[in-house]
């Protein structure tokens, strides 16, 4: 089963990062970009096989590794075949 | 309208920041994982009215300079009003 976790900076906290990001955009032309926000992304390969289960140890992981709960909010996603959206090659 | 671009590294180049992570959850308890990519995660608020110019800009940026596109691949996604999978707080 493939999983992705996705870690943001909380709203409340400063994110120097996307800042950085945005004023890079402005730069370059992309006028129309009003805010940006820098997270982190896991690709996850897991080997269980119900999705309650995958849930709860993914769950564990963001708790125990992968965000800091004080600084940071995180989105468990379960991917199916294929993602939505377009992708890039 | 709101955005989320996710970068990755191409599946044939080596991920030592997803390895990292893969052994530190490994070490914490957390056999059934298989496999972990690390990516960057982007949330982009733009001012544009539709879909359309929405997908051509985050292209544009992507191509321009959220990603490189010998070593990365991107994936865009337009975010509704609420996004699925869990959130933890």
């Amino acid at each position: 089963m493939k999983a992705r976790i996705t870690v943001y900076p909380r709203p409340e906290v400063l994110d120097p990062q996307g800042k950085a990001v945005h004023q890079a955009l402005s730069r370059v032309g992309f006028e129309p970009v009003s805010a940006v926000r820098v997270g982190k992304s896991f690709d996850i390969e897991l080997d269980v096989r119900t999705k309650p289960q995958a849930m709860k140890l993914l769950e564990e992981m963001c708790q125990k590794l992968l965000a800091n709960r004080v600084m940071e909010v995180y989105e468990i996603e379960i991917l199916g075949k294929a993602k939505a959206g377009k992708s890039g090659q």
